[in-house]
């Protein structure tokens, strides 16, 4: 896959900054400054040691460039490709120091986001040939959302909202206070500006006309089986996007997306992504 | 387990300001605003769906306190606690608004922390029985390294090196340049403060004597199989603390620890345990 | 008016601080620190000298906290409340050092904001009777845009996208590339998450029916005449929201509410509000 | 005008970043990114849709290099130049995503900023004859008064005191404590450093006596009418700096000046002026 | 001493959170997290253990607060005091861990300002009876000019110009290229605001008469002998402010004091005084 | 000079942003600005006034290089070289405003670093014949702790711990809680990592037994007289470091020296070294 739009750099450079004074701190690479000579110059390669869909490795190579101007890396594949076990992604050429105090770094970022994106496309997979969407969650890692949601694309996965300030979704906890499916939408658009969608939380067939009469965009069917879902689908009969949430795994997806749900989200394709074995070698 | 020490408030704060940043960013909560009242008062309960060893419970309940000084929590487990599916790990009372704001930042991080705790202690207890450590790696995640450490603690796991500058550790890479371990050794100590210690990485027997005669304070042996690591232990005879690493499960660790290894190290418990399940009910 | 939901602490204190940084600087405030005694105790009224609409009282006079724990301010208004001349807003009793310290920034703040509601509540009542809503644009002061936009709805106004990244938004200067409004809007939705609306802005009648075909959500209509635009209204016939923008003020928002359009947008409520006339006085 | 001093790039970077942050969030620009190509260039120019004197042209063009290197501007002309309606301020070339995306930030500050000088030269022309300074004051917008106070030496105004921290200014809510003018300026002078000077604020002729006498470096004469400043420049007779200050509008500017008055000082150049329109065109 | 008015309180958390990063990092204080219980409580005090002038008393103690919200000190001296060897200047109750945590960073704030202070006093001591003010100058350590600059107002002295932005003082490197000393403050005075003052640097007799005519408010005459500053002295006869500089020591201080000059500026006591030995007893 | 490893950039760029902002603050630099045309440009030469060893000459060069593009530095010495009074240290060209903007923050840095330097180097001179150790300690002043360092480094010195977070040091105030030397060095072997060394601090000849049997890597002797020293080296017998501290003077490090310990450790070197005297000359 090509063309996932790069993220903005300042973003990218907030959590490169962080991670490096994690590593470094106060004193610097010790091992590095002791037993490597400043002017060495060393060519090293970062390859795939499992296959797997790429994310993050021009982020995660930009730290060589915050550790030393004299660092120039080549990429050999773009995020959102797929590559196979011992794929060559990228060669690091320059001084020996900033390639070691940036190795751990470079590959923490680039493993968890390509196990993320290689999560999400071995779900996109399975539900494409349904033409459904497979979309992440807010069940991120706090401080790197806007990456994680970067490695869900890469892995040709859909951006639910990105917090609780994009989009309303109506939820359970939230019907406790809200009494009604249909009050709580009123008042939500009310309140929200004209750009704003709605999604409505629901978990029982019944409550679905009354969503749909109150005007919701999305309406979210968490945890109903698979004849459910279908009768979902044809009681909300294009008036809404609706999407299936809850639990499902890639055992689980397929049957799923043969209801004709248009998207299914699923949070563990970023809280609970194994990471992508990644290494640098010299 | 009781008696894990807690982290230093300014760290914790860090990482949740940035979470909340990236939840509300510049609308905050839509929903919650359009469909709650202000003065509404929830009385709540944050759970664990499956069983597990907690981490983080006292610093992801936090983010209430930084939303809304009128909701009180009140903490049933400590953190490094085991607990059963369906324990109540805390109760929070207060403004609906708030908790339902900073429910999902609360959330995230707790089930991410108790899913590292989880996966430390499970190798924890395999190992315990021969007196192995289990330490964790700088295989973490950008901007959490202080918090998944913690958690490793919370496992009952121990911290190996918090970063480049904590201590030494010259690998592969290194040799790479400085040609042989027990001259690495040595630059190392000349370079370093008297406090700091050297770690040796070593994949062949035939290097252990060099590194012993050098001092090194620990030798890794890196993917041996556990017959060489019990060559290596008798080798090594107490001048050093050795270190197994490389790829080791829950399958395999129980075996390693019984060559007699003081210390097992192993980097999925930071960068791939799945989250545990956590939720908040009103 | 009341209810207009309070802003994200943190965003407040982050403005609040970079305020007082910019007042205070290194040498603190060297006329109350020269003049006034330590322990000097004010009791203090903050009045509006106009008459207007209120935004940002709870957030200015949160000032006096970052600077002093002992000012206590008793607020007698709420944001969006419409005062006359003269009104007392608020009074702050504690130290006078603190009070003459924290009373710029206090000031600065709360007349820029009321400036915003007060000149989106003047278009607001002159459109409220056709039903039409007033939304701002992203024309806001840099590092101000929650705030601001917050004031808007203080106002009686509603909040258009927040920024790029929320909300799709298809202008001319796209369309030099993408060629046709068709195209763009199919692209858009392909690529973006299924929570995200498309607007796209026309500025000829001929565009409408393509954006409708293609499925956009709100149709910007931009600069036309009423007689186009009450066109405009029949020819999308409630397939999209339509939103009329392009130098609209007080003297021509009512004609162009009676055409029918459901959103009128104005950039000059946020980037040329005149501030309301706010005092502190002991 | 030409050769207005530029601002520190840091202070240009904070501000910039902040807005960045606003516009682009953790999703960056959906628009641009999903329907225009990576590798597409644009040539486009900056233009004053309307006459007035420019400020920020370079601070705000910065944003393209923030976005992206690639982006190469022109600038045709400097800060502090008055320009007529229609007129090339600068041309942008290069990736046309990084232009679209960072097209409003620069336009927000550039007209912003161009706005506060136009208002303040508007002022300026109508006193200079007198050579009369116009100077701002403290009512500037939070986090901008760098900025703001630089765009008023653009507009051929001069700087009152920057904060709190560089001068001090005795005003009528300081004598509510301190008693006397002539006790309140010897109490300052005692405490700040040598090279602070001193303001009083005065609001009766009866106080200049008395201000003179205690060694006030600057006596501010707040809302008298003409007659009565006339009367004040003759009793200060150039033994301090005397500046007119209270509601002062083009339209009495002139009058006050011709008192002879060395400086008038005017919050609305900052806190109301309008925003000059600036466009960017493909 | 009494009443040196207290520094911002965001300047001293900056400072405070700062240092508290550099000695807790990401492990936190290792050896009391693991000897000291967490809820073992002691009492403490700070005493001098050396004679002198004590500064930042108060803000080395808040390093507690941002710690542990559960430890209360007692304050038995104020900044500025004069205090005898073995003077105990607070007791510090409460969280043991806390405090030795803490303990460090509140020392080494405390024993450098107040090593400050006592510098600074010493000098002022000496020339007090001749009415001359001892000032700082801008040689501060970088980060702390602030708390260094109080530190000099608690030993009695006072504040010069804080930075480049709040006074013009035009030195030998500015006149290579302005040519003379008359035309530099000319064009100064042309580019300053009306509330900023001049000071120039004159190295020979003969360039006085120059400034005085120019309108220089302050006279800094470097590095001239004793009876050269007598004849400056009687040259600018109360036209300026007269400061001598240059290499000043305690032991030339009375002397040149005694000239007449108001006011004598050393860069010693802040970059080079020694620290107060100040200590943290169980 | 060989070799002292270079401090991490953004280590670096934070020191001299703050010091910038403290020197520049809102409004810049006032003189030059006003006094130096914008295009003007010099060649400056940057000198020891004293013999000394020099640290941080290319921290604090890079100071130019945050203000201006166009400045271009010249080393002629590197951090760790002894220079005779009068050496001339780098050479820099470029913007005249530049420079003398930069100049202060440049030569603080430099001379206060150096100062550091030569303090060590000159006890290091005294001691290195008998294969003792110069070491720091955690007196550093607030916010420059790796630079500090770093300059002991370059002074020829060795690094303590950074930080309470990097190693154990169990002082007086520990034994308070934890009774005997012996129970904390074990408390502290088991809640430590396997990396992580452990000094202890004894004040008398009886605890050293103890403290070796428990495995203490470093032995701490405070406030002995030397013939103690002499019988704690015996005692010891090399297993463990022995570390002297307390007082140490260069009167006193050559006695200490010879009683055989392996290292000295001393606060002053950085708390109260005397700047090294450098200037930049046009």
């Amino acid at each position: 896959m090509t063309g996932v739009a790069p993220l903005p750099r300042q973003e990218i450079d907030d959590v490169l900054r962080r991670a490096l004074a994690e590593d470094l701190a106060l004193a610097g690479d010790l091992t590095s400054s002791a037993v490597v000579p400043i002017d060495h110059i060393s060519s090293t390669r970062i390859t795939a040691r499992a296959g797997g869909t790429i994310a993050g490795l021009a982020p995660a190579i930009r730290v060589f460039d915050l550790l030393d101007g004299d660092v120039s890396p080549t990429l050999h594949v773009a995020d959102g490709d797929r590559v196979e076990a011992g794929t060559t992604l990228a060669t690091v050429q320059g001084s020996s120091r900033a390639i070691l105090s940036g190795e751990r770094t470079c590959l923490n970022l680039l493993g968890h986001l390509s196990g993320i994106a290689t999560s999400t496309r071995s779900v996109v997979d399975l539900v494409e040939p349904f033409g459904t969407r497979v979309a992440d969650t807010r069940k991120t890692t706090p401080g790197l959302r806007a990456l994680e949601k970067y490695a869900v694309r890469c892995g040709g996965g859909s951006n639910h909202r990105f917090g609780l300030n994009d989009a309303v979704m109506i939820k359970d906890n939230h019907l406790v206070v809200a009494k009604t499916v249909g009050d709580a939408v009123r008042m939500a658009r009310r309140s929200i500006g004209h750009t704003v969608s709605i999604t409505v939380e629901v978990d029982r067939l019944d409550q679905i006309d009354e969503a749909v009469a109150a005007g919701a965009d999305v309406i979210l069917v968490d945890n109903l089986r698979d004849d459910d879902l279908r009768r979902a689908v044809e009681l909300i009969d294009g008036q809404a996007i609706i999407e299936a949430s809850g639990g499902i795994t890639p055992a689980t997806a397929a049957g799923i997306a043969a209801t004709g749900v248009d998207v299914i989200s699923l949070g563990w394709i970023t809280h609970s992504a194994p990471r992508l074995d990644v290494a640098l070698d010299f």
